[in-house]
C-alpha cells in the first residue's frame, strides 16, 4: 500500500543521510529488508564488535606458542612466558574467523551480486577467509604441532579490508609506485656501478701482499654490495673508508662522490617525487568526502520527493517539510547538529522544500560548533570583582606560567646536585619540601581561577582541565606521601613502606610537574601552530599508520617463518625464542630503525643490538637475513619515511599559507577537520555530476 | 667637445650592455676615466687574478705550518710534510692582502664616496683587510711564533664577499633565520624536559644497587642531555635503550615518543619550514637578473637616445642604428649573439629605433643557441646508402648499450670468480682477451657511427664524444698493454714492466669500460630527466656550496684554535698534527656527516673515527669538543642539508610540473639555464618601473 512505499521512502531517505554524515557510499540495496540490515550493520555496537574481532585476532600473535609477552626482555631474567593449551588460541581465532565471515556475507549481500564481482576487496576477502579457515582446520588436526601457519601472515588483510581510508591510501601509494621504482631502479645501477668499480679499485695487487686490511669491506661482490649499501644508510659511514683514506687519501674522493650522488641526490630525489605525487592528495580525498555527502543528501531528495509523494509541486520536484522533519526524527545524528536543522526548518517560511533548499538545510553538517565558553560568574561585592579582573587577568596565567619554570628550575638544580651523590647519602627533604611547597601554590592558582571564573568556565577550557586535573593528581600524591611517611624534615630518609617508597613517589611527583609545564604551549604562538599542525598530522596520518602496521604485522610473522631454525642455547640455560626477536625486541627496534635509516643491514645490527646479534650469527641463515632487512628497510625507512614528510609538507606548507592570510583572525580558535582547512579551495560538486551519479545507482529507480 | 661627449656616450652605452649581459649592477661612476677603471676591473683577466688571489689565500691552509698535505692519513706511515720556512707563506699571505686592497680600493671608488658608506659588505672586507693586516704583521714580526692567528678565520670571508650570488643567498637564509631559531627552540624543550623525564625515570633507586648497569647513559645532566642529543642523530640508537629495555619492555615507551616527536615531527618541521621560505627563492632571483638586464639595456638606450645626439625625433626619444652599430662593435659578448644581434639590426628597415625596438633586439640575448647537428654525408653508392641507414638507425645505438652491457656483465662474472682466489693464482688471460675482443667492438661501433653520420655530425652530439673519447682512451691502453706485456694467452702472468703493472692496467681498463656504460643515461627518459634535473641544481647549488666552503673553512680553523693543546704522543714515534685532523680527516669526515646526521657527537666520532679517538679522549677538551660538534651538526648537517632538500624540491618539482605540460616537446633538448626554466613565468618590469630606477642612478643625469 501507499503507506507501506511512504514508510519505505523515508527509511531509505534515513540510510542516505546517514551514509552522507558518515561519507559513505550510496550504492547498496534499498528495499525495507536491507535497508534494516544495512543499519544494523553500520549500527554502533555491530562495528564495534566488528573492531575488536580484528583487534583480537591481531592481538592473537602476543599470546600464541612462540610469545614473549614479558616485563623484561633480558632473556637472562626473564621468566618462561605462559603457553596456552592447544586449541585455545585455534578455536578464539576460528570463532573471529566465524565472525569475519558473517560480516562478507552481510556485506556482499548488501551491495548485490553484480557490484560484487566487480569489487576486488570482497573477493579478496573471501579468498583470504577461506585460506585461512583451511589453515585453522589443518592446525587444529595436527594438534598444533605444524609450524608453517600461512593464516597469520594473511591476518592484517583483515584490518585492511575494514577501513575504507586506508584502502584509499594503498590506492595512492600504489600509482606513485611506478615513479618509486625507477627511482628505486636508479639506485640500483648506482649501486651495481659502484660496486664494480669499488671491487676493480680496491681488488689485491698481486705485487703488496700487506694491504689485506683495508679490502675487507670489498673482498667479493656480495660484500662489496653489501659495504655500500649500508653506506647509503650512513650506518657504517666513516668505517668503510677509513682503511682506504689512510692508505691514500685520495681513495675518499671515491666515497663522497657515491655518498654525495647517493644519499644526498637519489635519497632526496626520492622525497621529491612522493612529495610531487601527494600534493594533491588530502584536497583530492576531501573533495571525494563532499561528494559522497553531497550525494547522500541528494538521493535522500529524490527518494522523498518521487512525484506519488507531493504531487502539488508538480514542475520542480520537491519535498514537503513534514517528510523531512519523520525522516529527521529517526536518523542517527550528532544531537547539536540535529537541533540546529530542526530549528531552521521550522523556521523555514515555505512547506515545500526545493532541492537547493534541501541541501542548503544540511550544510550545518559541514560547520564546526562554534564553542563559547560559559559566562564568568558577576559578583555584587566590590572587592570580589577586583579580585575577579585580576586573577581573570593573562597576566595571572603568565605569573603561573613562571611558577612552574621555577619550580622545574629547582628540580633540575636539585637533581643536578645529587647526580655525583650516592643513592644512601640522598636527602629528600629538600625536594619534599620544594614540591610541598609548590604544590600548594598550584592549588591556589586553581582555587583563585575558579573563583574568578566560575567551575564552568574554568573547565570549558581545554589548558585549565588538563591544569586542574594535574594539581589535583598532585596533591593527592601529596597527601598520600604526608600520610605514610610524614612531614619531611632535614635528614628525612623513611624506610620502604606501602605501594612505592618515598623516593618513588618524589620521582612521579616531579614527572607530573615537568609534565604540568607543558601548559605553556598555548601561550607561544609558533609552538601553538606546531603543535595543532602535529594534531592534524596525527589525525591524517592514521591511514598512513595502519598500513605500517599492517606491514609490521606482515614482516614480524614473515620473520618467524624465515628465522625458524635460529633457537640458539644462550648461557647454558634457556633457548632464546624466535617471537622474542621479531615480534618484541625487533618490532621495535624497526620501527626506529624507520625513523632514520640506520639501524637496518646485518654489519650494523649485529653490531648493536645483542639480541639479533645472536640470530645473525647463525651463519646459515645470513643470506635471508640480509634481504629480509634490505627490504624491511626500503619499505619502512626509505618510502614510509618519505611519505611522512611528504605529508608533513603538504599539512604544514597549506597552514602556514593560511595563517599568512589570515593573520588577524583567531589565535588558538583550532581548526582541527581537513575538511575546514580546505574549506576555502573546495568545489562544490554540480547538479548535473549528482544526478549522474544517482541514475548509476544499481538498486535505486528513481520515479522520473 | 660634442666628439668627447658622443664617445663618452658610446662608452657609457657599451659599459651598460655589458652589464646587462653580466647582470651586473649599473650604479658606478660613469665619466670617462672610471668607465675605463670599470672594464678593466671587470676584464677577464683582472677577475681571474682576483679569483686566483682568493684561491691561493685560501689554499695556504694547506701548506702552513701544522699542515698535513701527505698521500696516505694514517700517521704511523707517512712522512713528515714539508715546513715551509718563516716568511714565505707570510709574504705570500701579505701579498694577497694587497691585491685585496687594491680591489677594495677600486671597488669603493668605482661606486662612489655615498654609496660606499651605504654598502655594509665594503665596510666589513676594509675592517677584514685591516685586520688581517695587522695580524701578519704581528706575526712576521714575531717571527711566526705565535700561533692565535685570527687573519685564518676570516680567510673565507674574502671567498664570500667576491661572490654577489652568494651574498644573495646568505641573505636569504638570513631571512629564513627567525623560524629556523623557533622550530631550534622548540627543539631545546622538547630536549630538556626529556631530559628531566630520563633523570627522573632512570634515577638509580635507593632499594636495588644492582642496576647501575642500566644509568650509564643518564647519570648526570650532560649526560643525559648528550644521551638524548645524540639520539636526537640517531647515532647511538638502539645503544641508549637497549639497557633500560631489557629491564622492563615499557621503558621504550620512553624512547619511541622522543625519536617519534623530535626525529620524525620536529626535524621534519624544519624541511618543511625551509622548503616554505625557499619555495620562491629561484624565481625571485631569476626575476631580479631579469630586472638587471632589462635595466641596463633601457639606461644604454637613455645615454644614447639624449637630445643632443638625434633632435630628429623629438616626440619620442629614439637612437640612430649607426650610433648602436658602433656601441655593439665596442661591447664584449658573445659572438653568435653579437652577429645575430648585427644581423637583425641591419634588417631593421627604419633608421631610429625607439626603446621598445631597442629592447627586443638584444632579446636574442635572453635565448639560448638552438644546436644543429650537421648534416649527415650524402653518399651516391648505393650500398653506402644502405650502410649508412643501417648504422645511422637508433637501433644501432641500442646494440652498442647491449654490447657494452654484455661487457660489464662479463667483467662481473670474472670478479667473482677471482674474488676467492689467492692473487697469485690469478689467470689474466681470460680478462685480457674478453677487453681485447670489446675494445675492439667498441672501435668498430665508433669507425660504423662516423661513417654513417660523417665525423662532424658524429662529434655534435655530446654522448658520441663522450663515447669516443673513452673508446679512444681504451684502444691507447690496450696498445700500450700488448706493447708492453705481449698479447694474451692462457698462464699469462707477466712480471712488473713499465709505470703500471699489467694487472692494474687491466684494472684500469675496466674502470674505463663500466664508466663509458654511463652511455646509456640519455636513452632512458626518466634517467635523463634525473640527470638533468641534478646538473640544474648543481648549477642553482653553488651559491649555496660556496657558503658551506666558508663555513667548512672556518670551522676548521676554529678547531685548530681550540684543541691546541691536544697533541699526543702516538706509537711512542711521532705527533700527531692537529691539523692533520681538523683540516684533513676531520674536514673529510665531516662533509659526510653534513650527509647524514650521524658522525657527529663525541661519543660517536670516540667510536667512529680512530684520529678524532685521540684528540677527544684528551678530558680537558671534551666540553668544548662537544659545544663544537654540536654547533657543526647544526649548521652543516641540519641546517645545510635540509636547504638542500629544499632546493632539490623546488627545482625537481617545478621540473616535473614543466615535464607534464610539455611531454610532448623534446625529450632531450636540455633547457640547463635557470632563466629559460621559469620563462613562462617571469614578469617582464615595466617602463615605469625602469626609468624610476634609472632616475635613482647616483652618477647618471639623464638629460630629460
Amino acid at each position: 500500500g501507499s503507506g507501506a512505499d511512504n514508510d519505505l521512502y523515508i527509511n531509505q531517505a534515513v540510510v542516505f543521510i546517514e551514509d552522507a554524515i558518515q561519507y559513505r557510499s550510496i550504492n547498496h540495496r534499498v528495499d525495507s529488508k536491507s535497508l534494516w540490515l544495512y543499519r544494523w550493520y553500520y549500527s554502533r555496537t555491530c562495528q564495534w564488535m566488528l573492531s575488536l574481532t580484528i583487534t583480537m585476532i591481531l592481538a592473537l600473535a602476543f599470546v600464541e606458542e612462540p610469545s614473549s609477552l614479558t616485563a623484561t626482555s633480558d632473556v637472562r631474567y626473564r621468566l618462561p612466558p605462559w603457553n596456552p593449551p592447544c586449541g585455545l588460541t585455534e578455536s578464539l581465532e576460528l570463532l573471529c574467523l566465524l565472525v569475519f565471515v558473517a560480516d562478507v556475507a552481510v556485506k556482499s549481500y548488501l551491495i548485490g551480486w553484480k557490484e560484487f564481482w566487480k569489487n576486488k576487496w570482497l573477493l579478496a576477502y573471501i579468498v583470504t577467509l577461506l585460506v585461512s579457515l583451511a589453515d585453522c582446520i589443518v592446525s587444529l588436526s595436527f594438534s598444533c604441532t605444524e609450524s608453517f601457519r600461512i593464516r597469520r601472515i594473511l591476518r592484517p588483510f583483515f584490518l585492511l579490508q575494514n577501513s575504507s581510508m586506508m584502502k584509499k591510501t594503498l590506492k595512492s601509494i600504489n600509482r606513485t609506485l611506478p615513479e618509486m621504482a625507477s627511482v628505486l631502479l636508479l639506485l640500483a645501477v648506482h649501486l651495481s656501478l659502484f660496486t664494480m668499480f669499488a671491487m676493480l679499485l680496491f681488488a689485491p695487487t698481486k705485487d703488496n701482499q700487506q694491504d689485506k686490511e683495508w679490502v675487507v669491506y670489498f673482498r667479493s661482490l656480495p660484500d662489496s654490495l653489501t659495504s655500500l649499501l649500508v653506506l647509503l644508510t650512513a650506518a657504517n659511514n666513516p668505517d668503510v673508508m677509513v682503511p682506504a683514506y689512510s692508505k691514500n687519501r685520495a681513495y675518499a674522493i671515491f666515497f663522497i662522490l657515491f655518498t654525495v650522488l647517493g644519499n644526498l641526490f637519489l635519497m632526496n630525489l626520492l622525497t621529491a617525487i612522493i612529495y610531487n605525487q601527494f600534493r594533491g592528495y588530502l584536497l583530492k580525498s576531501v573533495q571525494s568526502s563532499l561528494f559522497r555527502r553531497r550525494l547522500g543528501i541528494r538521493a535522500a531528495f529524490e527518494v522523498l520527493s518521487s512525484p506519488r509523494e507531493a504531487p502539488a509541486c508538480a514542475q520542480q520536484s520537491c519535498v514537503s517539510a513534514r517528510a523531512l522533519q519523520q525522516v529527521l526524527q529517526k536518523v542517527v545524528m550528532d544531537s547539536r547538529c540535529k537541533q540546529t536543522i530542526m530549528r531552521s526548518l521550522k523556521m523555514c517560511p515555505c512547506d515545500q522544500l526545493s532541492a537547493a533548499q534541501f541541501q542548503k538545510l544540511f550544510e550545518e553538517l559541514d560547520k564546526e560548533a562554534i564553542k563559547q565558553h560559559p559566562p564568568s560568574p558577576e559578583y555584587r561585592s566590590h572587592f570580589m570583582q577586583k579580585l575577579q579582573f585580576a586573577f581573570g587577568h593573562p597576566y595571572f596565567g603568565y605569573l603561573g606560567n613562571v611558577v612552574a619554570l621555577a619550580n622545574i628550575i629547582s628540580i633540575c638544580v636539585v637533581l643536578v646536585m645529587d647526580a655525583d651523590k650516592q643513592p644512601s647519602e640522598r636527602d629528600d627533604f629538600f625536594l619534599g619540601a620544594i614540591n610541598c611547597f609548590f604544590i600548594l601554590c598550584y592549588l591556589l592558582e586553581m582555587l583563585l581561577k575558579i573563583i574568578a571564573m566560575g567551575l564552568r568556565r574554568y573547565l570549558s577550557y581545554p589548558s585549565n582541565r588538563f591544569d586542574g586535573l594535574l594539581t589535583l593528581i598532585l596533591l593527592i600524591l601529596e597527601i598520600a606521601t604526608f600520610a605514610l611517611y610524614g612531614f619531611p624534615h632535614p635528614g628525612w630518609r623513611p624506610e620502604f613502606l606501602g605501594l612505592l617508597s618515598l623516593w618513588d613517589m618524589v620521582r612521579l611527583g616531579n614527572m607530573l610537574i615537568v609534565f604540568r609545564f607543558l601548559r605553556i604551549i598555548p601561550n607561544m604562538k609558533f609552538m601553538a601552530l606546531v603543535v595543532t599542525t602535529l594534531l592534524d598530522l596525527v589525525k591524517n596520518l592514521r591511514a598512513f599508520a595502519g598500513i605500517l602496521v599492517v606491514v609490521f604485522y606482515a614482516f614480524a610473522i614473515t620473520g618467524i617463518i624465515l628465522f625458524k631454525g635460529a633457537v640458539i642455547p644462550l648461557g647454558n640455560t634457556r633457548m632464546l625464542s624466535k617471537r622474542d626477536l621479531l615480534l618484541g625486541s625487533a618490532a621495535l627496534l624497526s620501527l626506529q630503525s624507520s625513523i632514520q635509516h640506520v639501524e637496518w643491514g646485518e654489519k650494523n645490527v649485529l653490531s648493536r643490538c645483542p639480541a639479533l646479534l645472536y640470530l645473525l650469527s647463525v651463519h646459515l641463515i645470513c643470506r635471508w637475513a640480509k634481504i629480509y632487512f634490505i627490504a624491511w628497510w626500503l619499505i619502512s625507512s626509505v618510502i614510509w619515511v618519505n611519505l611522512f614528510v611528504a605529508l608533513l609538507l603538504e599539512n604544514f606548507i597549506h597552514k602556514w599559507d593560511r595563517r599568512c592570510h589570515r593573520a588577524s583572525l583567531s589565535d588558538i580558535e583550532y581548526q582541527r577537520t581537513v575538511e575546514l582547512m580546505f574549506r576555502d579551495v573546495l568545489e562544490e560538486p554540480t547538479e548535473e555530476e549528482l544526478m549522474e551519479k544517482l541514475q548509476q545507482h544499481p538498486h535505486l529507480q528513481l520515479g522520473r
